[in-house]
């Protein structure tokens, strides 16, 4: 289905960055521990940073744009990190210049571009994937595992959250509405993902679709862009979800699994490890899971790429996010932002 | 306003109550931290019930019957300790054999039925309560104080839970239909009259009433009541709040309210006292608050009430339930009930 070349080839995968930010930079370090990848190039607006960038990365090639690296033939694969309105325009570049693409989550804007990335991206025979790092790491397959061990018996309820405070900064990329600000879009999609993850697993299916959703939200009134928000889900089976999310609250960041015969809390869900805790009701008992360190986060969603891109795609029971999966993860937070009335550009069809 | 003599007299008031199961017999032991009260009589359907219990609680007076108990002229005041369904019938007996009555929570099964109660009542100049234990607790005032002095700031979220697992039971009270059975009506009250109470105190004023109110449920295949169910809600100023209730899941039982300045915590919000934790973002410190072993819990409400029969009203900044906060508590359950599809018999109107 992909392009010849990468999926024959045993040469490590030569990825070109795409912007060079905080993302970039989290995911340039672990391309170390990726032994099938090697970062080949890196690119920026600002060819001072890329430069700076590309020498602390051991990059071989520095681009001044975003263009001129996606020209190099050498460039097998690119990760997109810039800011998220911008991801469907780079994907489109990206594909149209024959690269496989990883980009951050959330992939788009919303479900329509996501839609208008895959046509485009299989156009060109090129493997689009989003970026959701803590799907692809062990501890989530650990969890998943639990669930579908049947410990916790039949799931309930499941909440998880993501919250945190950016202060008082209207202008900065997590709050301004031209830069995607919001929590929905930043921090959201991370226990949304996770609730219709559990839901599906819990059920026999990969992952689930909301049959409601319901939500409550703040928007600021400069911003217009979602500071607080939390929502309810019902999945089929009467499985139910709660979530929170924010970009100016400070609040605890968990993931936690209501069964009827007991529950999974989640300390670390996004950031792993961290640890895993079974409670359960009867035995009235907890038994801890520490995960160990291992490698970076953002490496197992990179070997999750790289292997699909040599024809391998995830595993029948992997958690990794699969498009359909990114697809109703997307389905999704434009329901929950519909809930609070939160509209971006990109919701405009032009 | 309310009968002369009860208001004049300086004796303890003569209390009689109706139904003894197991929170009449936890309200006959907070009777005996209440100076100004005395168990005068109690009643029972179950004659040898009704001995059994005033021979343990010191009752002067056993009735095998709802009806001879309120004849007794001796009873200043009724408190009603039946099931939900039964609670409006018995504040209408109560009330015209000239009772005062504080009547367990919910006062009745929705507001229209609330509303109906309270016209019999002042018809018959007869003070009427809602029994919500915690709202007249120091805890629940401290709380409150702590929200008020701004030390988290303006309030952003408000969380509030009370879960638990009654097996599977379907004839249960907490779990059959006719016996007004399910979560929300059972603790769901509990939630949602803190997040108001914060919501109000947390924009000066007494309570708030919700703007918007969400909610997903799962209601039993066989008993069509609500065994989990979680809602989100919207307060003027967009305080929101996320509740949990469930009658067959085991959760935490918690509330916390998140403020721009950090947030406070309170392990023991419903069963007072338990500890308040305040953390602070800025300062990343944490000061715990806990709440010294006090009179029984349920004196507190008892006292409040004895003491607005006396003719004094709670006070303009205590926390104790008025009626005014009853009525917007019922609607908004009826509101909660109306999201999952929850009705019923009394709510056909006859």
């Amino acid at each position: 289905m992909f392009n010849v070349p990468i999926m024959t080839l045993k040469q490590p995968v030569r990825w070109g960055i795409l912007a060079c930010g905080n993302i970039a930079n989290a995911f340039a370090t672990a391309l170390k521990d990726c032994p099938d990848s090697v970062l080949h190039a890196v690119s920026s607006r600002d060819i001072k940073k890329a430069k700076a960038f590309a020498e602390e990365h051991g990059a071989t090639r520095a681009y001044g744009s975003y263009e001129a690296m996606l020209a190099d033939s050498e460039v097998d694969a690119v990760y997109i990190a810039t800011l998220h309105p911008f991801h469907l325009e780079w994907i489109a570049h990206s594909v149209q210049a024959g690269k496989h693409v990883l980009c951050e989550k959330p992939l788009t804007m919303n479900l329509r571009e996501a839609k208008r990335a895959k046509q485009l991206a299989d156009s060109k025979r090129c493997l689009l994937r989003e970026a959701f790092m803590y799907r692809h790491h062990p501890q989530t397959q650990r969890v998943v595992d639990l669930v579908t061990s049947g410990v916790i018996g039949k799931v309930r309820m499941i909440e998880a959250s993501f919250c945190f405070d950016s202060g008082t900064n209207p202008e900065s990329r997590v709050q301004a509405k031209a830069l995607g600000g919001g929590g929905i879009l930043d921090v959201g999609c991370y226990p949304m993902s996770f609730a219709r993850l559990i839901a599906g697993r819990s059920q026999g299916r990969l992952f689930a679709e909301p049959l409601e959703l319901k939500a409550v939200g703040h928007l600021d009134s400069k911003t217009k862009t979602d500071m607080w928000t939390t929502a309810v889900v019902r999945f089929e089976g009467d499985v139910l979800a709660n979530l929170k999310c924010a970009v100016r609250m400070q609040a605890e960041n968990l993931a936690v699994i209501h069964g009827e015969k007991g529950c999974i809390t989640v300390d670390m869900p996004w950031r792993c490890p961290g640890t895993i805790r079974i409670e359960l009701n009867e035995k009235n008992s907890v038994q801890e899971v520490a995960m160990p360190k291992m490698r970076h986060l953002y490496a197992y969603e990179i070997d999750a790429f790289t292997n699909e891109m040599r024809g391998q795609p995830i595993g029948a029971d992997a958690v990794g996010m699969r498009f359909d999966d990114t697809l109703g993860n997307m389905k999704a937070l434009d329901w929950w932002r519909a809930e609070i009335g939160l509209g971006y550009e990109a919701d405009t069809v032009r």
